[in-house]
């Protein structure tokens, strides 16, 4: 007649470690935000939530219930350094990588992509990076920090090189990081447009997908440090998930949600709806 | 000097129910909400702001104040029984329907449909529902219950039988409810899209419309106790109304109004602007 | 260093049923409510902060971690069937009562407290009721109910009798009710003044000790449906609690945090803080 | 079955104009508010809480439903032109007076005092002033105007002259006013301890009572525009009122709550039971 | 290492009044705001948030930091005094044109667009006012007032005659409003759609731009005393601003923010970023 | 006719720094916050607050125009660098006190505290500390890390050693920290009772007075990280800042408001006049 009292893990995620192609984790970090910290909160707020989604999507005509996902639940993190966060991420993004696990990180900021990509690119060393946001992201140092939410795309550009690194959606940074991007990346300004153009291009190669949910508009998002408007909408976002579906994505990361920014919890919503999307790619 | 201290009734409704044609209450009902409660504040909050509502409608260019419309207050209801509450709902319809009015209900939760549709169903044997909704609604139970906002369309087509529920902008719901679908009802996913050849097939056969609000992307209608992203715009649905005027509509409802969860007061707006098209298509 | 992702339970609430002198279970139930539903909520908000809560009370120098106590979780309830949830909760209760447990439950609405009492009524037919509350809650019927979070110690008297229910920090309810009142329970009104005396008189014989969290003022308890100024600060209910230990406590309850009404947090700090010093006094 | 559509007023103020002794009337004006606007929302706000408050006092063992009671309705106020609003203020009070009504007006800003006492001191030559309030309000000017919520009570003292304000609980003004209230008014700083004894100096004097509720602490009255910490508890409060059922109240106000501010309702619902007893120690 | 205390400045609005082509001031005034007021908290609550805007427009390749650009602060304006406020604004205004500057103001409400259209009508009699916004603000008068938000572009009209104004996404207003700007105005409604073609009719003729924020979807700004759904969304107004680069325009205003509606910020970003184009499209 | 747009500085607050006995400045520091971060924004929330504050004291009848007083911004910090922040604000004060002004922080975190004691212990070696807070603060580590907010008077323990700590209003701590106190430092628990007796014991020992603004009642001051119920109230702190006018207070600190968690805007306006206080007893 009671509840057990076990863990609230979503319906369709369900299975142990052993036997999970996919793998789930949360990593409350906001330490290098200028701003509005909280995306802290993030992977809490989504796992409460998860309990009311459907696991079935009407978008790819898959269900969360026919894979073997686990969710780890979240990473351990010491308080104010910087460095040995970044550590215990890419160790742990490691260790699941040598198990032959995917990864699907929840931030968080932004930031905590670096460490995730750089345990992929021991493996993977032809890896892309397919970057979904509002922000270049791609400033040389910020107030001064090498380590930043808005230097975490150049600093995965030193480790990768020049045309490795697809962005999406982009709609803010200074004139330099543009500049950066006509010469370093490839930037489609604004939208998503080209995003199916892009999977022809890269083919079979590995690809980490990361999408700072920043870069959907604030009309429907507006639960994150940075808003800026003029962003694409859910539909746009779902289209270019599904448009996916032909990519090899071999790890991913979903940042960037401040829950307490959005009172009326459409942000949390939205962002579980994405991870169930993200995770129907990756596994599908 | 002062103001009268009669009723706050919104100046394009004013008549009485003897010389109206079409009549609005309120249900205040939300006794099977699984996950947050609050539509029962609804119709409260639309009566508040229609105040501030222009008469006019620049979509439909017809203005309220030129037809007969009455505000019959809202139904009083016990607390906690759900099938009486259903009796005195089914009970209030069939007494208006008896008089040769048409009636547009305001919820409440959107099993308030069913003993609505039930009295129209008793007069208009080919009735026919137009169902514009984020959630297909076609669980045959739900945590056991038969009657519950997520079975409401279901128990309808109890009644009705199949090909009689036209349902629009459906975007979440189990498998099951989609297999359910495709055999037994016609169903748009996602958006409002074949509206107007609907309204062709149909002609002019008795239509009963049922909008529950969170059709609507939650970036303009956030007040519901389940928002669900990718949604349709507004102007797609005043377009889709617009389509309306077409159909013989003979009653309605406006479900899913919660208004506390939005305290910018926009989604109560949106309600109320839905409220006074839904009235000028089954007046015109 | 990954945390486990078993279920979030305070450090100071770790054993299993079998050794547990005392055991928590939740009710999430607002099925009664008549005017802002939420306590629902109450339950999950409780645990949630109560990770953040220290063990240690400096109030009665006990400390949480000296004893067996054990978090059964919630009671899952069918949505809108108010006599079933009654014996439902009755059913949970008497199961505990018979294996020799105190159980403390966190509520959800006041209807909760009269099956939990009827559960203790069996095994201590001598049983007192100490109800600290804002609200008489002696109506006989309320909207035509018989079962209410309005009658709820009309329904207590109506098993138990004159002269058992000791009645604190009262200051809202019709002149009927006071009037029932002053014949047939012993009501304190607007403080807890007294409440050493009663303890006095009480003596060994055993208590079930509800608590309708409104009985504090919403200055510092602005989280519950039904706010009544004037109530008892958190430093007199600390003494009232202090001055307890002398009573023979054999189960209890915390009714009407309804947590979304206080977006500061502190009335689900204030639950939290109560939940301690209660078990520390049934248990000590 | 439909409830009837008339307006929501309280069921303990249910009378005519004609037969009732006080009459309420709303005024909502917030023009000169130099800060935070919004108390003309207030009379609204009072008016949809009112439904849910008992009829009967148990801090003065008297019931609403004893007395004949009406409510007019708020005075219909044209925007931004304030010398215009502070005529149609005494003009309205003065045909009430005239009539020989008490009236209790609920504001809206404290301007509207200075109009209502003036009408009153027509009647009342000898017309002593209670002030409650966490504001000198004694201000000669304010930003150069002379009509000002900060100046309200320095243009009363223009009409009553030295000795007739009684100011209780003021703990907010520039060093000029605490010494011009040191010279012309009677002011208790902080709280409300003496007037116990101010009553026996009035004896059958006829009074207006003027409260402004930001007299109340902001821990339990936050909905206003200028929270001033350190003020009375609700408890004081209502001793206070209790004890001024030995004046000869003749008109009153109740002003400054401004709803929105306090997204808890608490503030409201003080505003309801402060109302219910100063309607009470008025005609009882 | 501190902060220089001195003010707030953006980093890309920084040169002296006398060098500066362009001049921001701050109209704080709301006073004829009907419902909900706030409009008077918009300038502050653009400069905060400007602290955090990029100076580099992606949307049109320009930099704040390659203009002269001066922040002149906020108006200093009486309480309450809607005539003398007309002044002040009117006579600052002309201050800045006869010295040669090109003005933006920052609302406030839209009647304050009255005066700074009256202060350029006096050197370019030839003026013409690209209006976007929900409503037709072409009422005669409003609750009897002639000077109000609801009646600015009426007044306008008074003094520039017909044809002279271009309105865009007006979707609210009364029949006899649409009726007037069949005749009078040149009106597109819902959308910009045809501001294109109306810049080559308008061609050299300098141009006022009014752009009310409400002409906006509140989706993504809900900080607006009168939201009105079926607006236009950032991007579009973002490509009708790039239009507008072909046109001369010599003043303008950006009104109707109430940032305390809208807790989550969004608003408040989206006038910063509308502020950053205007400003670039009338120095570029 | 514009305002001047210089900085917001309060008009008791003008004096430059060479002349000014105390001088004032913010550390937006929040980085060891182990929960809900956002003191960060402390600092700025009471700049805009104190605009609205009387520069006169009823409690002190004393007058901020009458001293001079200097402010001297924010102190700007590195992000997630905690030892180069404790280093930052150490050398800060050093400066300060060398040029012989006392200092007030505004916080930011408790943390902050402990380099300015530093700073003041190299001046004055008989140093005492006057503590308000709800929590003890004394931890040896918190989560591995020795720089804490849940730390710091350990920290400062360690460099003042026994008998040299006063600490009040503490309630909330682990079983070890209130034995660590019962050695170490001068307890009081709960309350402020003794608060004179010590300033007997102190005589003209130099004190720094370090006020964590939670050790009020979260009734009173909701907008700080861990509220703890059962503080003291705003008037009993009053009275505790006019007896301590017998001190020598050579420096101080105000920690601890998070004003995005009490929208209501009190905890602010709290702050505010406590700092008002705090400047009167030091510099009076």
């Amino acid at each position: 007649m009671l509840k057990d009292n076990t863990p609230v893990i979503h319906e369709g995620i369900l299975s142990g470690y052993a036997e999970s192609d996919l793998v789930i984790f949360g990593i409350p970090f906001d330490g290098t935000v200028s701003f509005k910290p909280g995306t802290r909160f993030g992977p809490q707020a989504v796992r409460q939530e998860l309990d009311g989604l459907e696991t079935y999507s009407p978008y790819l005509d898959r269900d969360l219930a026919d894979y073997k996902l686990c969710d780890l639940g979240d990473i351990s993190l010491p308080l104010g350094n910087t460095g040995k966060v970044m550590d215990l991420i890419e160790c742990e993004a490691q260790s699941c990588v040598a198990d032959g696990k995917k990864t699907l990180a929840v931030g968080g900021e932004h930031l905590v992509s670096y460490p995730l990509i750089k345990a992929y690119l021991e493996k993977y060393p032809d890896l892309h990076i397919v970057h979904l946001d509002a922000h270049a992201d791609l400033r040389d140092d910020y107030l001064g920090e090498k380590l930043s939410h808005a230097t975490v795309m150049r600093r995965v550009f030193d480790d990768l090189g020049t045309g490795k690194i697809w962005q999406f959606g982009i709609r803010s940074g200074t004139k330099e990081e543009f500049a950066f991007a006509a010469e370093n990346t490839v930037m489609q300004k604004f939208d998503l447009g080209c995003i199916d153009e892009v999977i022809g291009v890269i083919g079979d190669q590995p690809v980490y997908l990361s999408i700072d949910l920043d870069v959907l508009d604030p009309s429907i998002f507006s639960g994150t440090g940075t808003p800026e408007p003029g962003g694409v909408t859910f539909k746009e976002l779902m289209v270019a998930l599904q448009q996916m579906t032909g990519l090899n994505i071999v790890g991913g990361d979903m940042v960037e949600l401040s829950p307490h920014y959005d009172q009326s919890g459409v942000s949390t919503a939205v962002a579980c709806k994405v991870l169930r999307e993200m995770v129907l790619i990756m596994v599908g």
